[in-house]
Parts: structure tokens; sequence; C-alpha cells
């Protein structure tokens, strides 16, 4: 991927982040990625709904890696995992004064005249349940119980992150940690 | 409230549900209230950020109204209201064709020039974590173990509603609802 490609994706990404997808114009992405303005129509000919959908697609791959990576520092522990996940995106909303969300929320919440930015939204959310799952079928939790435990982390963790944003502090992140840990613990056999 | 005002909120709140804040022009609640142009700006001479905050204390007051009319039908049993206050959640996507979600969430997630929408936001969250907490210190669980489950709660739902309407099924609810009765129902003393 070329780099102003790479960068205006980073910028679409952060500002859906901040003001959602419909306040943000193609306009402010150039403006905020420093791309050239003919540029933005030469790699995303399909428009907003195609910076959206590859956005959402960057997104969603950066969190399956993220939980990856986690799951790779804490082998064979997905509860230690799992509060690092949640104290990682504490740290960066605090970062952040509590002024931005997930991008992938952002898109998924408005409705699109095409079905590209929908589906990329279905994809990214499937992908870290199949990652979490993974790693709690890994420790011999039954398949069926790791599907809707994963369902309820990446749905905690969205909704905590709207509440933390809404409060301006961590809050509710400290607490579905505390709830899902221990969820998850009595959960993993042995 | 007149009803013409009390229109427009209705439609506000519905527009902010399925398009989102930005997206909702005050000529898009004009149009679905069917109220008189010139009365948008007489009862809502905040424009956009007022609308917008008083459709969420509307929603809140709902919400809040819903739940408590919940642990009415259950009396002493917050498992079995948990229970049936997702099942209406989900009962209000499938009938949308799971086109819609929560209006607070829609409003939450953007960044606003004014602090109305927002303090409103977070008010309608926590008036409807206080009566869930409430609903379960009143079968004895401890005041701060209650006020976690409620955070998370609250949290799993806004959440899976966003997973539904990404999957254009109500699958996330039934699975968020497994888990949390499973979780709530161990929690009570007894």
């Amino acid at each position: 991927m070329s780099d102003s490609r790479e960068r205006m994706l980073s910028s679409a990404m952060q500002l859906f982040r901040e003001h959602g997808y419909s306040a943000t114009g193609i306009r402010d992405v150039i403006a905020h990625s420093g791309a050239p303005r003919g540029s933005i129509y030469h790699y995303f000919p399909g428009g907003k709904p195609q910076i959206a959908a590859e956005a959402v697609a960057a997104a969603g791959q950066a969190g399956q890696e993220g939980l990856k990576a986690l799951a790779q520092a804490f082998p064979g522990d997905p509860v230690a995992a799992l509060g690092a996940f949640i104290g990682a995106w504490r740290q960066v909303l605090e970062s952040e004064d509590f002024r931005a969300g997930c991008p992938v929320v952002a898109v998924a919440i408005e409705s699109h005249d095409t079905d590209q930015p929908s589906a990329a939204v279905a994809e990214a959310f499937a992908s870290w349940q199949a990652v979490l799952a993974a790693s709690m079928t890994g420790v011999g939790v039954p398949q069926a119980r790791a599907a809707s435990l994963a369902t309820l982390i990446v749905a905690a963790v969205e909704g905590a992150v709207i509440l933390c944003r809404a409060r301006r502090d961590g809050r509710p992140l400290e607490d579905i940690r505390t709830e899902l840990v221990a969820t998850l613990r009595s959960a993993v056999p042995g």
C-alpha cells in the first residue's frame, strides 16, 4: 500500500473515531492526511463508502493482530490477555482525553447506501470474536461457551468504550474488566 | 409538552437511531414529523444540539421507565427482569429488520460543539445503571458489585445492539442474555 493511501485511511479512521462517519467529509480526510487532493479519487474511486469500508477493514485487521499478539504474550492464559486488552483500550482513550471511540462502531451505527461498509463492519467484529473464541477453546472452554463469551467480551468492551467517552473517565472499562475477568476465569476448566 | 413538540423529538430519536446524528438534518426532522417548518425553531431555539439533548433525555427517560416496569413485573427477581429486558430489545430490532440502534449511542459517539448533548448522554446511561443496580441491591447484591454488574449490563446490551445490526440478526443479544443471566444469577445471594 502506498504511503499516501495508507495515510488517508489512517486519517479517515481517526476522524470517524472522533466525529462519526457522516460528520467526516472527504475534504476533512484530505486536509487531515495532507495528501494531494486528486489522489484520494485515484485511490478510492468508490468515494466515501469505499474509504469507510477500507478504513474499517484496516481497523478490524489491527484489532485482530492486537488480540493475537496479546494471546501470544500470555500463552495459555486468556484471562490475563483479556485484562491486558481492556487495559490497552483504557490507555488509548485516556491518551485522547476520552474524545474518540472505535472507528468500526462509528461506521456500524449509520445506514449506508452501499453494502461495502456494513460488510466490512460485520467482518471486523466476527474476526475479533473468532480470535477471542480460539484463545478460549485452546484452554478447554467448550466451543459454544467460547462463542458466547467472545460475543459478550466484544459487546461489553465496545459498550464500555462508549460509556467511558460519555463520562470522560475510564471507570466503565475497569468495571467490565473486573466482571469479565471473573466470568472468564470461572469458565476455564481446572 | 405539545403534540408537535413531542412528535419532533420522537422523529429526531428515530432518525438518529437509523442514520446517526450528523446524517440527520433539521429538515429531515421536520419532514418526518410533519410539523410546520417554523415550529421547530420555536420549540428548539438552540437548534440541533438542543433537539439532540432533549431527544436523548426522552430516550433516557423511556429506558428508565421500561427498566422500572420490568423490575415491578418481576418483583424480587432481577434475573428474570434482565432476561425480559434483553428479549424486548431483540423484538424491537427484529421488528425494524435490524436497521436501527440506540438513539443515545448515536449521539454519544460524535463530538459536539456544545456540552448539552453529551451531558444528556451521560445522564441517560447513569440513570439506567442506577435502576439496574437498585434492583440488584434490593435482593442482597453488595453495592459495589451491583454497580459493576449494572455497568456490564448496559455496556454489553449497547454493544450487542450494534453487533446485531452489523449481522442483521439477533444472535449477539441471545449470547449476551445467556451469559449475563448466568452471571447475575450467581451474584444474587441464597
